[in-house]
């Protein structure tokens, strides 16, 4: 399912029909639209304007195209601030915000979260049950541009109530914080104050936990309510909403669990590298365990980084198989045309300013035509698994201990050390059952969760492999730090204990090195290890902690769960997977992406280099239908499918 | 004209004498006083004190020195924010600014309009018929420490006031403005927003140009309204502003049009190198295409540079030969003596603190007699015009797509290699008239303007050389991006069209070659261009564009219009120039400026270095009567006056 | 006396006794308690709980631990700012802060100031005659956090009493500030600004020192009133205050007039080198000029540094015997156990998170038995002072001139040469009686003071060496520039003035020579002298200066008087040291610390490698009783106390 972003709003309506012409043209089958179109469907309080969509789906869906429809409330209008101005949302600066751009309302508001649902509620009366209409993107991008925690007056209350909540007694919240810290214990819910209130010495890890997790349960709230109105009037429409590249500000497993279909905005440019993409991708997919949209896909330069790079041919083809081979069941196009006016105006669209086409437009009717040749792209499941919670991320963020030390960073290391071998990972919750995994690497799982612990217990028991890394099990689920061995009740499992934990400055790295011998450098952080029933299979080779274990391994059964004191750079993980994966690891030239297919083999090449893949056996393009031989040359910016061929073939 | 910055309300009375005395030893002749004794001339409101500063013009006319008196509006006193405390600024981060420092008043308030009318009238009925006093500067240095963009109520209602008389209706300004992008059309002027309203994703860029376009609107009015006075009561008197460094939130060529002359005050320790200051003369002298003042000349070492580093000897002078050499009519050095107190302590003076004459006494001494000797320096006119815009500045700040895009640089550079290549180069407004200049270079015009593409159609036609260079006409006059090609309506002109535009990373310089095969880098920018009946210069040597145009050129009769998709380095100039302007391209070091008189030349030696200029023919220093043949030496900080001999001489 | 700090409300009462014997068995005498529990001791306002206080005390003094208890100020508790909201201050953007940190109140509101009073007073009532209690400590960190400058209006109020108090009439404070400058004259004493408001230009240097000294001030008076308290109430305790790490918002000599024995919290980790941990041992001691107190020593890794690296094994000892071979009387390591809750969770203790013996525990346990062994470690009374002051600390920090030029840069800078050749230096006020040094250091001391100068003019006639540096005596008390030469009044007593000075970039360093021609660079600043009476130690060598002295020498019977122009690099130092100090420079291995004392050297290696040190003569190590002849071996991280052994020994 292919598609594009599309603004009906944005130009001349004697350009529509030809637009949706152009648009089947190019291969496309579905289009979003509305969702910033607030003020053009209520453009006064209460007056509703549904002419100029009405005949906009009607040409769209006149020339085939299939609709999925955004609900505007990222984009209150004008009135409805200048009449409700505590609906703006304040900033952690103490700022209210104002009308210009979007995302400027507070979703703990009673006029906002009113009026939003009056306009989705008679959005969704009038379109609920339109033939033409596929799916609701709810909202637009929840939390982009960092307004995931506000801190209004009306949030204030609701973080109080949240607490009241959660908690029940202050008695209770003041041991869950120890509130006795610095004399901030509180005899009335009234007292508790907000991450953003300036002090000394920063706010309490608790109550900081504590206010992430409550923004983030506001915009899964806010989904959920738009949901129920739209269960209701489009009861056969799928629902989703969309991630912003980034956000990390909503708990997104707990998003996922309202919406039928993750989707999100795929802007390769603003990331670092493609194995990056492959990252998000991945981490998308996992937010339900199932394939999801890419509702934007960067179609050309972009306007928001700091230099806007340009798209090389064959790019915008390239990130579009990428998307479809992760697992991606649909992608659109963000957008239809370059817009000539607002905040946008340097961002390309498929066709440019002048209505001429762009390179993304030919790539992409590319890609359509192929893929109606292709049929499926089937892969089979990953073996190695990634654990992600955001609750971790919250806490290490909140205290990083050291200034280097980010827990996406260290998510996106591992994976980038797998996808540099070929080797497929899921990126799934911390709580997910890991049946059918050969590897589970659990990345500095900082918050204690017995259950968890059992569950990893049982998997190992049944013949996984469990990766802990450094940063495990060291606090509770309030943000206290424990009064046990290091890993909090994984000392058994792992048959080790974490005894001293060093951050290490940046010209002072630390080493380690195996029975091998090979020493590597370490950053960041490292622990010593005391084996207690464990076989160690790295140990520290500097200073005066030479000799201790940095990773150990306990096998149970013919499942093992291994510890790695020492923070896992790229060098140490090649390292590690050749051990623990002998049989996946793949030798690639930098910047070739290798995926499993059922049949065969993808191989991506995001480099502007002509380079060759060497791949025992032989092989057919299907693309071209050339053969190979134990090697494949990859084009720049472009890809092979290949299918294994019998000697004889 | 020589003369001094004097604030005799610093010293005591019984010093004054002395002081006017030492001046005119120094052979100055005149001297600026009163701009910010406010609260001398009006202790408190309504009550005026007159008598010093009547003793202090005394004083000073008795000495010989004719005065230019300054309003006092840029430091309205304790008494007047604490009684009007609305009358005070608000910044962009929403703070009302305080008493302390200087332009912390309102320029749209009506008290703070009202009181400093009252105070220029009653200034001016006293001063306006004085024998001694011969002009007044308009306040001082407005919206200096970036002061021009206040964001109070007042502004904000006065702002939409602006927007109500520009468009008339808000169907026009919401269609002008592109306000449909995300829902943020206006039904009520009192909904648009000021661009220091917080907000996601930035505010539209319609909206912010209009916003930069009425704040410069403000203080032109508040200039007018101070002229309005004083042409009333000062009828014989020059009236001038003094325009601050690096100051570009106002249209100076708009204030130029209100007053009788520009002047600036030269820092060029704020700068960046010599050929900048020289720049700077330029930019000041096009703001009326007539001579201005250097109202205020730095002098010796200044105190708000990070470092503050010392003038060495010569500096002083040859900095006032610069000025004078770009037309400066008259010059005066900032400040007579160190002061005692205040917020410029560490501010030199032509005395020091002590009273002692610093190095620049000597030097202003110096630089009088010998300009008594020499008679005028009257240079011939400039044969080249760079066109300048603040319409275009505002709109690349706004959006400068790529971070490192600067407007100014891009002048700047130009101007450099002009400079460097001892070509005289005046800068105009974009649209003044272009007789007379044998090239005429637009730099990113980006704003279209038909009529004045119709006069630079004239201007080739009748055989000058236009050079546009990338980011042409691309937008309306409202900010939005054209649906033609690029450039929009001069694709004609240049016989070309601009059909792919990159912004390039700092890492990913692309280059280009012409006829000869040089390969030159580029950096920042390029654009592809389509040549269809034009002759291709330059074409792009690098990735999957190589081979396309980067520079083309059309002839029309004797003239000819160039268009420049790459961004122009200085390298790449130094080779245009020579195509352009064989003959007046010269080699000289590094440091050296070569200025034409009208009989011979002048050479600036801006370095430490002593240096030596080849010059084919016989020339004569003015100064010091020596002959040279060929070439001629440079002592470090100073200059030779050179006159043609003939070969007999 | 050794010791440690004990939270014995953020643990289980029945884990006190078993920490008490814990403290003992380590060695340790005397443990502080009660700085932060302010809502444990009164829960409501008015309702005290003294039982677990009670409990705590007689759990300690059981175990034989005598007892320091800090007055809980620094940590009011929600229900008082919740009841009391103006009593939280305001930060310099304009904020006003919330709860959840500490120092989160303003000193000069009346509510806090009430409810503090009352806090100490009951708490005094009720301990101050207990027999296990030896000393108060008065608040906690004063400043911390950069708490020191209020700006709520309650402060505006105070300052601007606190100006009517100093100067009388608005008529004396215009003329001491100069405040003619920019119409800024006040004529009601509720028009003096904060210097916080934001203004254009920045503030008048000298409302920003008189604000600089009223917010030290109202710390001064802080204290005060709680030693006023303490007095009545617990006349036989021991009253102290412990100052903060790089605090220099308040006027410590000051502060330290009112205190029985000034303490300090000794990070290491956080600054740049032991020799920086000597230069602050030095400082506070130089407060009263008496021993002094470690409040709070660093015990393993803390968490507020960018990286908190590792603390190698001997570390904690090693910076113990550094504490006390500067005099410390008293050392407490900070903390007894790692918190599990709070901001300082990742802050190790003596004990860790788990509640096992740390390396520090170990390390405190061997010093407090060595010590035992050891007897006192005294040192002969040092023979080179350097002045220090605040006031000049705030003039030079409110107008560098050089972005790079930072006071107490100067002042470490110079202490650190004189630590690297093992010359014990105090650090003591500029307005100190100077007997008995045989050199004294007076670093930029840039205000004048006559009773100083006359105090220097004796000292040196006595026979003494005073070494003046560039930046002296520029500036009167109220920060207005001097109309005479520089030095002012002192250039008699140098026999010199100070006739240019010049901020050096970065990038254009000077130099100088002297006699034996070796040259050195010289960054930063640079004054030209010139001789009237004195001889020429160096001279510059570089650029138009070249020639003019650097540094002057007058001798002044068997005394002299040094001015150094150019800035005191580390090489000129070393170079005027083995000048004026022969006798005293030892050449050491970099970073090993020699102390002289009365009966022979102490030598700390505060490196990680193992060093050898030549100091003719033989040696006794008073630890192992080893002897070594000429050279003594040290080990990382560890120290030698050595007694001089005659040859026959």
């Amino acid at each position: 399912m292919l598609g594009v972003c599309y603004y009906p709003e944005h130009w001349p309506e004697e350009r529509w029909a030809l637009d949706a012409r152009l648009m089947r043209e190019a291969g496309l089958d579905v289009v979003r639209i509305g969702e910033f179109a607030w003020s053009k469907m209520e453009p006064q309080e209460g007056q509703y304007d549904w002419g100029w969509l009405d005949r906009a789906i009607e040409t769209l869906a006149a020339a085939g195209l299939r609709i999925i429809l955004g609900t505007p409330t990222a984009t209150p209008p004008a009135w409805l601030t200048e009449r409700y101005p505590e609906a703006l949302r304040v900033g952690a600066d103490g700022r209210r915000w104002g009308h210009g751009g979007r995302r400027h309302t507070c979703p703990t508001n009673p006029s906002y979260r009113e009026l939003g649902a009056r306009i989705v509620s008679a959005m969704s009366e009038r379109y609920g049950g339109h033939a033409a209409v596929i799916a609701w993107q709810i909202d637009n991008e929840l939390s982009n541009h960092s307004t995931g925690r506000c801190v209004c007056d009306s949030c204030r209350a609701a973080f109080q109530a949240w607490c009241c909540e959660r908690y029940g007694t202050l008695e209770t919240l003041n041991a869950a914080w120890g509130s006795v810290f610095w004399s901030q214990s509180y005899n009335a819910w009234t007292q508790i104050p907000l991450p953003s209130d300036p002090v000394g010495g920063g706010h309490n890890p608790s109550l900081q936990l504590a206010y992430r997790r409550f923004a983030s349960d506001v915009h899964v709230d806010l989904v959920r309510s738009q949901v129920a109105i739209l269960r209701t009037n489009a009861p056969d429409h799928i629902l989703t909403t969309n991630v912003a590249v980034m956000d990390d500000e909503i708990d997104w497993h707990t998003v996922a669990e309202e919406v039928d279909i993750i989707s999100w905005d795929n802007y390769p440019h603003g990331f670092a590298t493609p194995s990056e993409v492959a990252f998000r991708h991945q981490l998308q997919r996992g937010f339900k365990r199932q394939p999801f949209w890419v509702m934007e896909q960067q179609a050309g330069p972009i306007n928001w980084t700091a230099y806007n790079p340009p798209t090389p041919p064959g790019q915008v083809r390239l990130w579009t198989y990428q998307a479809l081979l992760h697992d991606a069941s649909a992608l659109l196009y963000f957008r239809w045309r370059a817009c000539r006016f607002g905040q946008e105006q340097y961002h390309s669209g498929l066709l440019n300013h002048a209505a001429r086409p762009a390179r993304g437009y030919t790539e992409a009717q590319q890609a359509a035509a192929e893929l109606d040749q292709l049929g499926p792209l089937e892969r089979p499941a990953a073996r190695v698994a990634l654990l992600c919670s955001f609750d971790d991320a919250w806490t290490h963020q909140i205290d990083p201990h050291h200034r280097d030390f980010d827990y996406w960073n260290l998510l996106r290391g591992l994976y980038a050390s797998l996808w540099e071998c070929g080797i497929a990972c899921d990126i799934v919750r911390r709580r997910a059952p890991l049946d059918g995994y050969q590897l589970v690497v659990a990345p500095a799982p900082v918050l204690i969760d017995e259950r968890e612990a059992q569950s990893w217990r049982d998997y190992v028991r049944a013949g996984g492999t469990l990766l802990l890394t450094c940063r495990s099990f060291v606090k509770d689920q309030d943000n206290l730090w424990t009064d046990q061995l290091l890993p909090a009740g994984l000392t058994d499992l792992i048959g080790a204990e974490a005894v001293e934990w060093f951050a290490l400055p940046p010209d002072v790295p630390t080493a380690v090195s195996g029975a091998a011998n090979q020493s590597m450098e370490i950053p960041l952080w490292a622990e010593t290890l005391r084996s207690n029933t464990a076989e160690v299979l790295l140990h520290y080779t500097r200073d005066y902690y030479a000799g201790q274990a940095a990773l150990t391994r306990q096998k149970r059964g013919s499942g093992q769960a291994l510890y790695l004191g020492a923070y896992p750079t790229a060098e140490l993980l090649a390292w590690l997977w050749t051990q623990l994966l002998p049989e996946e690891v793949h030798d690639l030239p930098s910047g070739v992406e290798l995926l499993p297919l059922q049949t065969g083999w993808a191989l991506l090449n995001h480099t502007a280099a002509a380079l060759q893949v060497t791949l025992p056996g032989r092989w057919r393009d299907r693309f071209s239908g050339e053969t190979f031989t134990l090697s494949a040359p990859l084009e720049p910016f472009n890809l092979r499918l290949l299918e294994a061929v019998d000697r004889e073939g």
